[in-house]
C-alpha cells in the first residue's frame, strides 16, 4: 500500500494475477487504466462480463463458441470431415488454423494427461473422441475419418498423451500421426538446442 | 476473426491495447480469462469500475485520491513541509516512496514539456506549483518550501522541463536540485551505455 489509493492497490493486485503479469506490469496497466477515457473501461468491463456470459462449449469438438449449437468449425460443410487434428486446448486451434494447411475438423482435449498435476485421461475428452470416431463411422449418410492428426506440445505431458492416444486408436483402424518436430524455419543451427537438433536429425526425410 | 469466438475476439482487442500487450500476450490474457472463475472477473469488472468512480485528483499535490480533501501525502502531519519532491506523474510518488529516503511532500506536475507532443508548461502544474510556494512562505503558521528536488526521467523532455523549472525557481529563493545520474547500483560497467558513463564521470563525488 504505497500509494495510499485503495481502488487503484486493488486494481494492481487483480491485474497481478494475470499470467506473465508481474508487479510492476501490473502497477503499469493500473496506473494506464486509471488515465485511460472513460469509454475503453467501460468496453472492457462489457467485454469481460461477455466473454463468461456468452461463450460456451461445442458439445462435438469441446471448443468454445457462442453458438446455440455447434462451433463455427464443426458447422462448416466446407470443411473434410475424414481428418481431425486434436489439440489440447481451444487456442491450439487458432494456432493450427493461422498455420493455414489444415482444413479439417477439430477435438479438443481439454488438457494433457500430466500425473503430477492429477490429470488422468479420464479427466479429458478422450471418450468423446473415441465415440465421435465410431459413431462417424457407423453414420451411413457421412464419410468415417481416416486419420487423426495429433497436434499436442512436445514436452513431456504431450509424449504421454500421444502415446495412451496411438495406443487407444490402434483399434479404430484409422491413421493416426503427429505433427513434425525439428529445426524451425529460419532457426540457425547454433541455436537450436542439442534435443531439437537430435530429434531433426532422427526425423530427416528424403530431400 | 481466427477463433470465430466473437465477445473472445473483443476481449482479446480491447487487452491489446494495454501498454506491453501485444497480439500473442492479447490472445494468452483473453484465453486466461476466458478459463478463470467467474469471482475473478467479477472482482476484476469491479475495481474497474471503482478506479474510475472512486479516485480523483488532490487539490494541493494533483496526485490521486480517494479521500474527499487532501491526499495522504498532504494530509500527512509527519512529513517534512520544507522539502517538495517534483514528479511527472503519480506512480512516480509511488517510485520515490519505495526508496525510502524522503520524508517530504510531493507536487504532481501531469507530464513534462514536450514540443513535439504539443505539451508547453502551462499544460502542466507549474503554475500551481509556484503559487503552492509562495503561499507557503506566506503563511505565518506554516514552514517555507527551502528545496525543491525535480524526480524527472534523465531523457529529452525531463532535461527541458528541469531547465524551464530551474528558470521559473530561481528568483523564489528555493534551492533546486535535480536527483543524481549515474551508474545503477549492482550495474557492471561492461553494460552501462556510454552517455550514462560519461555522466557518472561528470558527476564524480569525493571519496
Amino acid at each position: 500500500m504505497i500509494a495510499h489509493v485503495p481502488s487503484l492497490e486493488a486494481l494492481i493486485h487483480e491485474l497481478g494475477k494475470l499470467p506473465g503479469v508481474g508487479p510492476k506490469t501490473a502497477q503499469r496497466l493500473g496506473y494506464f487504466i486509471l488515465k485511460s477515457k472513460e469509454e475503453y473501461v467501460n468496453a472492457l468491463r462489457q467485454c469481460l462480463a461477455e466473454v463468461k456470459t456468452r461463450i460456451h462449449e461445442c458439445p462435438l469438438c469441446y471448443s468454445y463458441t457462442e453458438s446455440t449449437a455447434l462451433c463455427h468449425f464443426c458447422a462448416d460443410p466446407k470443411r473434410d470431415d475424414e481428418i481431425l487434428c486434436v489439440v489440447e486446448d481451444p487456442s491450439g486451434i487458432t494456432r493450427v488454423e493461422n498455420s493455414g494447411v489444415f482444413k479439417g475438423r477439430y477435438h479438443v482435449l481439454q488438457g494433457v494427461i500430466s500425473p503430477l498435476d492429477g490429470i488422468s485421461p479420464k479427466d479429458l475428452k478422450i471418450q468423446p473422441l473415441i465415440e465421435r470416431i465410431e459413431q462417424q463411422r457407423g453414420d451411413p449418410s457421412g464419410k468415417s475419418i481416416k486419420e487423426v492428426i495429433l497436434a499436442l506440445d512436445a514436452d513431456l505431458e504431450g509424449d504421454t498423451t500421444v502415446l495412451y492416444l496411438s495406443q487407444m486408436l490402434r483399434r479404430m483402424e484409422v491413421a493416426v500421426t503427429r505433427i513434425a518436430h525439428g529445426v524451425p524455419l529460419g532457426g540457425d543451427l547454433d541455436y537450436v538446442d542439442f534435443r531439437t537438433l537430435g530429434r531433426a536429425i532422427e526425423n530427416r526425410i528424403q530431400v
